[in-house]
């Protein structure tokens, strides 16, 4: 067994050991996601820029595919083609703001993943977590295909392919696949599949679950096997794009770009896109045949087809827009996915898609300023999975509908998602106006890319050397 | 000035207070050398490999288009496609002998390049200076496109292009263009262009001198502009074949490859060549329509066309082999420039191409065991610079002709580079059989490549970050 090998066990008994109340062993679920040919030879990625804090040491680790923004650690981890973006972490002297608490910063803010295995997943830096402000850690914890750990401390969890966890602490939880957590704090929870749970205690509590066998066709995941159904059938379909983008040291810019606009340098584009002023167009996306109005963004792991985005859009990391024609302002969740055919998919502006909403009809029109939620296929899953943004301002009482149980205070929910969403169009730097407003379609148009890679032979095979990495 | 304009001006001032002696000033000389747009655009590299020391420290430097392998520094320092070559840099317990003394390393020598700036230049760390033994220090020095700096501690000093410094100390001295320089150690010189010596104290003394308007043509440096004449051109014709292999982050092998044999992954190779077990090709070589026979090597800026190498040949850094047919064991020297045409060029085995020798004719054939020197553009050039070893060897008292003057036994000279082929041989792997005798032709095959980039933006634009690299 070379270091590789012996690290990837090791990482596999911190997590059963974390969650052995659950009586699980995460080996089997583990031992088909990657192949070790594959992280001796996938190359790494770290960014290089004077707007984001440079600080990354690395060591006793396997970076395959993966990327590096900001001040990162890493030590006895695996990633694989895994994003770790640092682009918003806390500042020395920055007060952060929790709760009555004013709390200042006596160093930057860094994320640190320890024991892990991570595969394709997302890090975003942006964590709520008052406790360790100076620190945002992943630890004793695997996280599959395309789970987004959205500034969320998370140790000894397991979280399934397409899973997210959005601003919330997470300790010794098994989260399903699909599942998307936004809850503050949870520990020792095993959350079945396809479960959204917004929680916001003494405001609101939004808990939908999709129906399994409805949800199976799209995500699958069983021990000894890779997870499969059309969410990844569908990214597979599209991988082919993105070799000459990661195999290449630059590029060339493959479409205009307005100066305030930023394409990733990693985004996979095809002809007959167009994208407007103020756009942000985040690594790993797909565009085809779109147009991306002023202000829109298109975040990590994104697929935009044959659809149109009016303008100040919000598409959250991983969803996937296809033949769909999108209102102002409208708010797509997390890893949603969303096809109509033909453009026959017509969102109104204003409108909110939840993270983990399977919109999958031919054609479809949802009116302006409706909240939208769950797995519909066709219009009468439509009527049972959304309300007007208006009538829910109305509930102070909560509702159940379908498969939604939502409790407390509708006006509270949809003010604090405008509150969200209006930050989130900010810190992309949706309204600048030439002077004011910068974002980070602005200031990541400066980034070089550095290339690592691990040994590729004797007993390090496959481990990276130690790098230590400063201005 | 941004901080890259401010650190080239540093490093003027540095090696022009060094040369004060010399009332030079070697900014003219450097200002159109290399523009600041390409240093902060182009992109470096370092070897991760198992078989070589990994122990990397780049500070407040810009590594464009450079590449490191084995123990190195920079600080204050500027590099433009240069290759920097630890793999035989002395390690932490070897005995250094020397004169009679037997000096144990107590660390890792190390190459240590300071308040300097090389411009394709090739460093390799093969230092013969017992002062320092642990310690491979290049200091305040500015060298020019193609100069070689083997293992030679150099402080103080400015290299003209194509001049090479080879197992020689050289301290506060001007090195002239297309120069060969061995004499162990040298302070204080201004040495003109095209000079060729080799000095063995109270062995033997070989001094040439190119006639400066037969050199003029390949290699020509003045004040104010780019170096011109044949060998730029050359080499600038070629620089497309690279471009490809330099943008990519791996490639796949062009030609099979013995399991011996070592091809670098930043060589350029063209159809219709084959290369036998134990050859080295070393990086930025350009191999086309050409024949390697077993154990021959072609080592760094090589270009070997049209040619056949019968077997165990060195064709030593930066030399150019077109349309000639090499007997066994022939070697060329540094940065020779042997040219026929149609294979018109012949050389009979066990000849001696002298370092920075300049053959180009038509067609000529040089007998087994000659040794070869200096300018042949004809027959005639030939019978007054070259010597058949045998007669050599009988020679204890010296002889000239034409513009060579050699002292001293010419037994011992022969020797010495017997000795020294044989080593040169040994280290690339040449007579490897399986078990014993492994060389940089075996050992190098499992390299890894990091590519690193400096900041694109901002006050430190076109300077790369600190890196620290370890185990």
């Amino acid at each position: 067994m070379n270091s590789l090998e012996k690290l990837l066990q090791r990482i596999i008994q911190r997590v059963n050991i974390n969650l052995r109340e659950f009586e699980i062993d995460v080996a089997p679920y583990i031992d088909k996601l990657v192949s070790i040919k594959q992280l001796e030879t996938v190359h790494g990625f770290y960014a290089v820029s004077p707007q984001h804090t440079l600080d990354f040491r690395f060591s006793h680790s396997n970076l395959a595919g993966s990327y590096f923004l900001g001040k990162c650690r890493t030590s006895n981890t695996i990633l694989f083609q895994s994003d770790i973006r640092g682009d918003e972490l806390k500042k020395k002297g920055d007060i952060f703001r929790m709760a009555g608490f004013a709390i200042p910063l006596t160093k930057n803010e860094g994320i640190r993943i320890e024991d892990s295995l991570l595969i394709k997943t997302l890090i975003h830096n942006f964590s709520h977590d008052p406790e360790t402000p100076e620190r945002f850690t992943i630890s004793n914890t695997v996280s599959t295909h395309y789970a987004n750990i959205h500034g969320s401390p998370t140790d000894g969890s397991f979280l399934g392919p397409f899973a997210t966890v959005d601003l919330t602490t997470v300790n010794d939880c098994i989260i399903g696949p699909y599942c998307y957590i936004q809850a503050g704090e949870i520990n020792h929870c095993n959350i079945a599949s396809g479960t959204v749970w917004v929680r916001s205690p003494g405001n609101f509590n939004f808990l939908y679950r999709f129906p399994e066998h409805g949800l199976k066709p799209y995500i699958n995941f069983e021990p000894g096997r890779q997870p499969d159904g059309e969410f990844i059938d569908f990214t597979d379909r599209y991988s082919m794009a993105f070799e000459s983008i990661f195999a290449t040291v630059n590029r060339e810019v493959p479409i205009p770009v307005p100066d305030t606009a930023s394409l990733d340098r990693f985004a996979a584009v095809c002809p007959q896109t167009t994208i407007a002023d103020n756009v942000l167009v985040a690594q790993r996306c797909f565009l085809k045949k779109s147009r991306l109005g002023k202000g829109a963004n298109a975040q990590e792991n994104c697929f935009i087809i044959n659809s149109r985005l009016k303008g100040y859009n919000v598409t959250a990391h991983g969803a996937k827009v296809i033949d769909a024609d999108l209102g102002a302002e409208v708010f797509v969740g997390f890893n949603s996915f969303l096809r109509g055919q033909n453009c026959g998919l017509k969102i109104g502006k204003k409108s909110i898609i939840m993270p983990h909403t399977i919109i999958d009809c031919t054609s479809l029109i949802i009116p302006p300023a409706t909240l939208v939620w769950g797995l519909i296929t066709c219009e009468k899953d439509l009527q049972k999975n959304s309300i007007s943004l208006k009538k829910l301002k109305k509930i102070n009482q909560g509702f159940s509908a379908g498969n939604l149980l939502f409790e407390g205070s509708g006006k509270s929910f949809v003010q604090t998602f405008r509150n969200r969403i209006q930050h989130i169009l900010e810190a992309n730097g949706a309204f600048y106006n030439g002077k004011k407003g910068k974002g980070h379609a602005q200031k990541n148009q400066h980034i070089s890319f550095n290339i690592i890679q691990p040994y590729s032979e004797g007993r390090k095979k496959g481990l990276y050397p130690t790098m230590v990495i400063k201005p």
